[in-house]
Formats: C-alpha cells, structure tokens, sequence
C-alpha cells in the first residue's frame, strides 16, 4: 500500500514527519511527498524547506525500522516554474538532487513526457523516474526507452469513463439508444472475474 | 434525494417504518424499497408482508408531514419466480395491486423490457412504471412508448466504462501506447464544465 500523502498534511518538518509516522503506523509501505504548497502566489516549497521537509519524513522511515519507498514529487513543469524551458530543466534538477540527499528512493515529475527530456533527468538523478502519459503524450513504451522507471496515467482513464458516458448520452438523446454503451458493456460474469481472487490467500 | 433503502434495513413493518422516518429525517423525498429478502431460498417477502411493510413505509411518510415519493421494487423478473411466463407476469400483477393498495407512488421492475409486456403492465397498474435498459434490451425510446415513464440503466454504465478500462489496458499492453483511450479522452476544461453549477444557488 502506498499513501499518497501530497503536501498538505503538514508544511513543517515536524509536522510532516508525525504525518509519515503515523501512515507507516497505520501500514503505509510507500510515501509520496509533493514540493506543491496549495498557495497560490507561492505555489512550491523552497528548494531548503522541501529537502528539511524530505529529511523528515526519511528519518521518520528510518526510525520505523519499516522498509518504506519514499517517493517525492516535484511540480516544476505543472506549476511551470521558470522563463524558459532550460530555466525549468535546471531547477528540475536541482530539486531533484536535494530531495536525493534527503533520502528520498525515487522521482516523480509529472508532465515530463519528452523523451529527450526524460532521457536527460534520468541520467542525471540516480533513483528511479516516475513520469506520466496521457493522450498526446509519446507513447509510454517510448519514456520507459528513454529511462523512466515507471509510466502512470493519472486521471486520463477516469477522463476517458466521463468522455465515454458523455458520448453514450448524446447517443441516447439523439438516437433513443447507444451503440457505444452495447460496444463496450462487460457482461456480470466477465466484471466479476476481473476481481475474483485466483486463489484466496491463506490466513 | 432519493434514497434506495434496498430491503434489507428492516424486516418488520415496524422496523421498516423507523428506517423510514430516519431517512426522512435526514432529508430523502423519495424511497425505493423492494421485496427481495436476500435470503436463498426464500427470495421474495411474501404478497402480505410486502403490504405490510410498504403500508408502514407510507404511514411513515403519512406521519411526517413530507411529501415523499414511494417507490416499489418488484423482483418476480429478476428471482425468475414461477415456471411459466404467464405465471410469472401474473404474480407481478398481483404484487402490482397490492403495493398500490398499500400506498406508493411508483413501482420499479427490473429485467422487464419487453415493449408488449410493458404496455400490460403500464396499462393494468396505474401509477408510473420504471424500467431498466441495457444492451440488448428494446432501445429505451420503444421503453417510453410502450408507456414506462422511466428507463434507468442499472449499472450499464459502470460496466461499460470497465469494459472500456480493459479494452485500453489491453491495447497498451499490445501496441504500446492506446488509441482508444485518446478518442474517449475528455479535457480537463471540458470535464469541469460537466460539473459547474450554471448558477450559484443563494444561500
């Protein structure tokens, strides 16, 4: 189970270590911690607040004696810091090495999707890269060739769902009924057998 | 709001009557109730306890001054109850008249989508008939003209958005990256505006 923990479940170190104790306590194995503040005006931590920040939460992780991946986020290209691309990179990077000194595991910088960028943050930062596909995006096979680690797709299946009912809607508007809804329907026994376990786990 | 408190939160018309006031209370105007026990077996309340338990529904409604819709879910479709589709419609029937003697507003029979079968039933049973679409049923459009006054599609939509999911996944673990999920794929500008009130209700 990771718990993905954002940034506001405490600005202070102090605050965000209490907040990781308590999740490992309550069986948290992963931690994803974003440099984002919620402030508009001021919307990313400062390079020495994230790592004290970071710090926290690793030696929380290290005191648990719980071996915990800590994952930091870094919101540079969502917040689009900087005045240029190479600005951006830059920072990207120095955020990157500070939250590797504070012990973090691994990185994710979501709408990093240029291979030719993913490719330079992946050589440079030496944990792994967790990067984010979405429509009009390469391809996720082509950010893993280029070094990413992991490829997720954040909202853009819920996205699809809500494309999907809205097209199945207009359908029955316009048409009384919808082709599209017959197209994709999984049947009672085909959903159910997605989440029937194979074997159920012993006691 | 419309709450559908099932069946199963109360078994006794007196049990019943108190689930009611407390939905009530808590700001339902209208209930759905049906007469599946959930007990294998045993699949249907009798004809003269459902009365019972819906007359208490409606004294319930009655007592607290609110003008609430009561609606009857009959389930002879769905339990496959009887050996003959003669037998089975005319046991719906007889359910049919009782709940309207006992006081709803509405009854509810799902698996009942046969345009011939729902004109009977519209035209014995006069207060308004839902019925549930899906693939494969009559386009809901032939539903309404054979005088339902409500198709709903039951979980039809979730599940084609499953089948939409797995048709993605599938595609991406094939080709690599997901056409499907592109064409589907709504913004998030335009998925906002799905959810933006027009008007901001005074307060």
């Amino acid at each position: 189970m990771n718990a993905d923990i954002e940034a506001r479940y405490g600005n202070t170190p102090e605050e965000v270590a209490l907040t990781a104790s308590e999740f490992i306590a309550a069986g948290a194995v992963g931690l994803n911690l974003e440099d984002a503040t919620g402030r508009p005006g001021d919307p990313l931590y400062s390079l020495e607040e994230q790592g004290r920040r970071l710090t926290a939460a690793r030696q929380a992780i290290d005191h648990s004696g719980v071996p915990v991946f800590l994952n930091a986020r870094i919101d540079t290209y969502l917040q689009g810091v900087g005045t240029s691309e190479q600005e951006r990179l830059e920072e990207t990077l120095r955020r990157g090495r500070t939250d590797i000194q504070a012990g973090v595991h691994g990185l994710f910088i979501p709408l990093v999707t240029d291979t030719a960028l993913i490719r330079i943050l992946a050589e440079t930062l030496p944990v792994p890269l967790n990067v984010m596909a979405f429509p009009g995006s390469p391809a996720p096979r082509d950010m893993l060739n280029a070094g990413a680690s992991r490829v997720s797709f954040g909202q853009s299946l819920m996205l699809a769902s809500l494309g999907l009912i809205a097209r199945i809607a207009q359908e029955l508007r316009e048409q009384g009924q919808s082709q599209v809804m017959a197209d994709y329907f999984l049947g009672f026994n085909e959903a159910d057998s997605l989440f029937r376990l194979s074997k159920v786990p012993e006691q």
